[in-house]
C-alpha cells in the first residue's frame, strides 16, 4: 500500500474517549492521515476539537458531517477525504454511515452498527447497493492471537467445537455515574441513543462477535436473563445467556457493567472434540493451548509456532507487548489497505481482508434483539435471526 | 482435642481413588486413624485391600458394612471404631449410612449425599432422630482461602451480593472411556450407580455448594441446558446453567466433563455492591479481592490480613503451599473435633464446627433434580427445593 | 513396602514449627508411624509435648535422645523404633545423628546438616562406618515437577547446559523479630545454634541443593556478596552469589530474608542450548519448558507428558494441587521404602531410591562456608571443595 | 502542545526494526510528524526507504545525514524539521549526534548512546554547550507502571530501599545467527559497530536505568561475570552482576541473550524497609506492591490508586493494554512538549520533564565499561564512574 489514505471523523469530540483511540490506530501504520471532521453538532465545538484534539486547519472542521460530505466532494481528488470513520454515540451511526455512502464515501463505523436489526439492514442493503467497502470496528478481532487461535479452528487441529464460553465483566456502571453527567455513561444508558440494550449492546455484542469469528459457527439460538441492577436506569447492565450453535455446540455467553474492580478481561474459551483454546484480552499476546494428551502450549504474539496471519497483523517481536491500540489499527490497516487497493484497480493483499462488515454488524443487531426477546419472554430459547447468507 | 478417634471405611478398595484420599486427609493431623472397613462386597477382595493398601489387620477387614456394624459394636469401646467414613459409588452411600446411623455411628459420607432428593431428606431424617454427627465431604469448602471468602461476604466488606459466576471445567470424560472399562467412568456414566445426573451429580454440586457456603445465598430457582456430547452415554457430561439467588442476586453456574484439557480449575467469583472476590482451586492459595476505588488484593493462605479462621484451617506458613489434601483433611479434622468433644461431654471449638453437613446433601440433590428437570423442560425456570429451615 | 515403619522424633516440642510438619510427611502415606520421641532437653516438656503434640504415651517420652535410643534398643524388634527423625536446631544435628547411628538407627535429617564442613565430613565418614541409610530433608526435591525438572536434564532435551538462575526471596526477618523471642527466629540468627550462616544455611543452601539436583551438575566456584541489613543481627540475613559449574554454565544464585512481602517464592531456571525450564515453588505444579523453535509448554503434576517418576512421586490426578506436605512426604516415602527393603533383605523400588542423602549434606556445608569466606574476602572467587567421588 | 513538530530520522532503512518502532512511537499521538531522513548512507536506499517505509517525498529523502542537517537548515522555518531522531548502530551515534547538535538540532537519539564513556563525555559538554534538548530513548521508563514505581519509591512508602533486582534474560542469540547475516545480531555482536559489549551494552543498559530511574539510586560498585557461550562470537552473550548501590543498598542484575525459550522478560525488584514492588515488561500494566502485615496489592494502568504521573502516560481505560509502542510514545510525546514549549518560549508541562538524557547516556557507557573492567579483572568490585553532579 503505497498511497497514504485521508480520513474524515464524525464524532470524536471533546470527552468522547474513543475518538481519539480512532485516530492513534488509524494513524499508527503512517498510511492514514486524519484530515477533516464534523467531531460536534455545535460548529464551534466542532471547530475547537479539530483544532485543539487534531490539529486540523479550520476549513477542514465540519458543523455537519451532511456539511463535510457535501464540502469535500468539492475538493480535488488528491486532497478530499477518502473515507470517513464514524464514532458517535449509537443512535446515529445509521444516519451518517448511510449519508456517507450516498455521498460516495467508504465507512468505517464504530459498534453496535444500529439502533435496530431493521436499521441494520437497510444500511447493508445501502452497502450492497453502493458497492463501498465498510468496516465495523470489532476491535478485538484484530488482535493478532485472535486470528491465530481463528487459524487453529479452521485448520481442523480442535476437531469439532463443542463448547464456547465468552465472558466480559466490567465494573465501571457498578453505581450510576450517568446520574454524574459522566458521558460515556449518559448515552450508553439511555434507550434513545444507545437502542434497546446497554450492557448488551455495548459488550455482549463483542462476545458474539468474537465467538462466532473465531469459531467460524453461528449462534442459532439463545436463551438469556438480563437485570438491571442500578436502580433508576432503564437498561440492562447485566446479563447471563445461554447460547446454541449452528453445529450444536452449546455455550455460555455473560456479559456485565456492575462487577465491581473488573477492568475488561474479555475472555474467549473454545472446546473442540480433540483440543482446546483459552485467549484473554487484559494479557492479549498469550494464546493457550489444551490437549487432551500433551502439556498445555502458549502461542505468542512474534513467537514460535505463529503463522503468515499473525505475522501480518504483528509489529514487534515476541516479548514486545502489542497492546488495544495496535489490535485497533489492525482493522484500519486492513480496511484502508483494501480501499486503496480498489483505487489502484488491482487487488488487495488477501491477508488485508480481514476486518467485520455489515454483516457482522447485521449479526450483532440480531443478536441484541434476540437477547433482549429472550429475557423478556422469561428465559425462552430464541432464535438468532439475520444469518447471513 | 486430645483423644485419637477411630474410623472405618465403607468402599475404597483397589483402583477407588477416592478412598486412598479420604485416608491421607483422615491421619494427617495425627488425631484420627483407619482401624478397619469393608472395602470391598467380595469378602477376599476387602481383606485384601484393607491388607495392601492400609495395612490393617485381618480380623478388621470385613466383608460387608452390615458385618463391620455389628462386630465393631461387640469390641470394647477404646477399640471400636468411632465412626464410618462412606466412599462408595453413589447408590450405596444412603442405604450404607442409614445403617450406619441406626447401628449408632457417626458418618462422614462422600458426595452427592444420594440418588435422589427423596432419598436424602429420609437420610437427613435419620440423622435428626439419631442425633448422630453427620459430614458430608464437599471438600473444597475445606480450602483456608475459601473460608477466607466465606468471612469476607459476612463482614459486609463487598456489599450486597449481585452476581455470582462458578465453574467447573473438565476435560476427563471427553471421549468414551468408561467403553474401555476405566472404573471412575464406568460408574459415574451409570444412572443406577450415579442418579439421574453424570456431571452435575458429581461436579456441578460441588459449584452449587460453594457458591451457597461462601455468599450465604440460596438459589432460588435455576434454568439449565445439559448435553451429553458423546455418544453412547446415557447422563450428560456437560451442562449450563442461570441462576438467581433469594436475595435477587444472578448468577451463571457450568460444569463440563469434555471440556478436553482441563483438569480441575473449580473457580468462584463472587460480586457485589462494594467489592467482589476471584477463588481458583488450581491456585488455592490465593483469593483476589477487587476494589471499586483502590488496588485489588490478594490475600494468601498463612499471609497477612488473614483472621483466626484462616489461620485455624491452615498448618504452614505463608508461601508454603497447602492443597488439596490439606482442604479435605479440614473437614475431618472438623468433623473429629466436634465428635471428640461429643464422647468428652465438652462443647467443641467453635471454629470447628464448620463442616458440610447433611442439609449441604438435601440441597445438593434438590440442585441436581432441578437442573435435571429444567432442562428437560426446555429451559424453564425452575425452582430448587429443599431450603433448609 | 507391606511393613509399617515406626519413627522415633528428636526435637519438635512446642513452637517448632518443622516438627510437626515432619509428622504430617511421615505419616501421610501410612508407611510410618510417630512412636516415640526426645522433644525437649526438658523432661517434662518432652513428656509434654508427646502428650499434646503427638498423642503418645508418657513411655516413649524421652528427656534426652540418649535415654531415648538406650531405652528404644531394650524394646522388643517389633515395638523398637525403626529410625530416627531429626528436627533440632543445626547445632545438635550433628552429634544426635552419630549419637543414633552409633546406636544403630537410620537417620532422617533436617538442613543444614551440621555446623561446619569438617563436622559434615565426620557424619559422612559414620553414615560410611555403620552403614545405615541416612536421609537429609531437602524436601523441595521431594515436588513432582521438580523430580519432572530433572528427568528432563536427564533426557538431553535442553542440551547442554548454560546458564542457571536460582533464587530465594523471604521477608520475615526485615525486621529484629529476634529481639522479640520469636523461636524460629532466635536461633537461627544466632551463630551458636545456626552455624556460620543464617540466610545462605537456612535459604541458600536449599537452592544450592536444588540447582545441583535438577542439572546433575556441580557449583565448581562462586563469588558472593552478603549482608546483614539489620542492625544487632550477627549473622547476614541477605546474599547474591555468582556461580560457575563444573561444566562451564554461568549462572546466579540469590536468597534474602529481608526481601518485605516475599513468602516463600523459591524458583529455578536452567537454561540449556536447545530448551529451558522454569520452576517455582509457590505454584509448584507446573513446570513452564520453553524452546527455541515451538511454543511453550506447561507440564503439570498429573498431567499428560510427565512420566514414572512423577507419576510414583504423586498421589492425585491432575488439577488436584499437592503441596509443600505431599513434596516432604515423598522424602519419607522414599527412605521409608528402602529402609523396609533392607529390613526385608529386598532390593528395593528403584524409583524410591531418590533422596538427598549424607553426601548432599556433605555439599551443603562446603557451599556455605565458601560463600561466607568469599564474601569475607571481598567477593574473591572460592571453590566449593567437598566434590563427591 | 499545540503545534506539531517535524522529525527527521537517521538510520532506519529496510529491515531496521527499530526504525519503525520509533516512526511509530512519534507519530502516535498526532503532534509528531516524519518530514524526512537519510535512511541509509547509500543514496538510493535512502530514497527508497523513504518512498517505500515512510511515503515521503524524493526530496525529503537525503543521502547522508550531513546533507540532511545543511538542506533541511535551507528549508524556511515552517517547514523544516524541528529534530532529529538517531536510529543507527551505535557507532555512529555519537558522530550523528554532534553533527545534528552542531548544525542546530536537538536529538532523540537511540540507546547505548556511544561507543565509549570517553565519546559520551563528548556528548554531553556537546549538549551543554548548545543547549539543546537531548532524549535518549531507554523506553522502558516510559512505561506508566514504571513510573508509578518511581512515584512509589519517591513517596516514601517503600522505606529506604535495602535490595534490588534487575533481569534481562533473551534467547533471540543462543545460537550464531549473525554467521547468517541477520542484521540485528550482525552490528551487535561486532565490536566495530556496538562498543566493547554485546549483552549488556544492548539489554544490561537497560537493566541499569530502569534500577536508577525507579530507586533514584546510583550503583557505585559492581562485580561481573561476563560469558561468551556461542563460539566464534567475539562479544559476550550473558553476564551476571552484582551491585552495591550509593546508600549501601545490594542487588543483583542479570542478562543473558543465549536463554533459550525467553523473549523480553525484563524485570524489576525493589526491596523496602517497609514494602517492596515488582514489574514486569511483558505483562506491563501490572505493578505488584508487597507489604509486609497486610496483603499484597495490584497497582494498575488506568486504574484506581494511581495518581497524575500514570494519567498523564497512558491513553486508555484500565484493562485495555498498552504496549511497548505506547510506552515508547511517551518519551516522543514528553520530548517533543519540551521541545515545543522551547519553541513558543514558554515552560512546559512539568509532567512532561520526563524522559532519559544526555547524563543517562553517559551513566549507562560509564556502566558498560564498568562491567566489562570487572569481568576481566577476574570479579574486581569496580567503582561504575559519571556520577552525575
Amino acid at each position: 500500500m503505497q498511497r497514504k489514505m485521508r480520513m474524515g471523523m464524525v464524532g470524536g469530540g471533546k470527552g468522547a474517549f474513543i475518538g481519539n483511540v480512532h485516530r492513534m490506530a488509524a494513524v499508527l501504520d503512517g498510511r492514514i492521515e486524519l484530515v477533516c471532521g464534523a467531531f460536534s453538532s455545535d460548529p464551534a465545538k466542532s471547530r475547537e476539537a479539530g483544532r485543539d484534539l487534531y490539529l486540523l486547519p479550520e476549513t477542514r472542521c465540519y458543523g455537519s458531517y451532511a456539511e463535510m460530505f457535501a464540502a469535500e466532494n468539492q475538493l480535488p481528488l488528491d486532497e478530499r477525504m477518502d473515507f470517513v470513520c464514524i464514532v458517535t454515540p449509537n443512535h446515529l451511526h445509521a444516519p451518517v454511515a448511510l449519508a456517507a455512502l450516498d455521498a460516495g464515501f467508504p465507512v468505517i463505523c464504530d459498534k453496535p452498527m444500529t439502533l435496530t436489526a431493521d436499521e441494520a439492514r437497510t444500511l447493508r442493503a445501502a452497502v450492497k447497493r453502493t458497492g463501498l467497502p465498510f468496516c465495523l470496528t470489532h476491535n478485538y478481532t484484530g488482535y493478532p492471537m485472535v486470528k491465530a487461535a481463528r487459524e487453529l479452528v479452521r485448520s481442523g487441529r480442535l476437531g469439532a467445537i463443542r463448547r464456547v464460553v465468552v465472558e466480559y465483566p466490567q465494573g465501571w456502571l457498578a453505581t450510576r455515574i450517568e446520574a454524574g453527567g459522566q458521558k460515556q455513561a449518559s448515552w450508553r444508558t439511555d434507550p434513545k441513543r444507545s437502542g434497546a440494550s446497554c450492557c448488551m449492546g455495548d459488550i455482549g455484542t463483542h462476545c458474539e462477535n468474537l465467538a462466532e469469528y473465531v469459531t467460524g459457527l453461528k449462534i442459532k439460538e439463545l436463551c438469556s436473563d438480563l437485570t438491571t441492577f442500578v436502580s433508576g436506569r432503564e437498561l440492562e447492565d447485566d446479563g447471563n445467556v445461554l447460547l446454541r450453535f449452528d453445529n450444536g455446540a452449546r455455550g455460555v455467553l455473560f456479559a456485565s457493567q456492575i462487577a465491581v474492580g473488573e477492568e475488561n478481561p474479555l475472555r474467549l474459551r473454545v472446546y473442540g472434540e480433540t483440543g482446546s483454546l483459552d485467549w484473554r484480552q487484559e494479557e492479549p499476546n498469550s494464546l493457550v493451548l489444551l490437549w487432551p494428551d500433551r502439556p498445555r502450549e502458549i502461542l505468542r504474539t512474534g513467537g514460535a509456532g505463529t503463522g503468515d496471519v499473525v505475522k501480518y497483523n504483528s509489529r514487534l517481536p515476541a516479548g514486545h507487548p502489542e497492546g488495544f491500540i495496535e489490535a485497533f489499527a489492525n482493522l484500519y490497516r486492513n480496511f484502508a489497505t483494501v480501499l486503496a487497493a480498489r483505487l489502484d484497480g488491482t487487488a488487495p493483499e488477501p491477508l488485508a481482508v480481514d476486518f467485520p462488515t455489515v454483516d457482522d454488524g447485521v449479526r450483532g443487531m440480531c443478536f441484541i434483539e434476540a437477547v433482549v426477546a429472550s429475557s423478556k419472554a422469561g428465559g425462552k430459547w430464541t432464535p438468532v435471526d439475520g444469518l447471513v447468507v
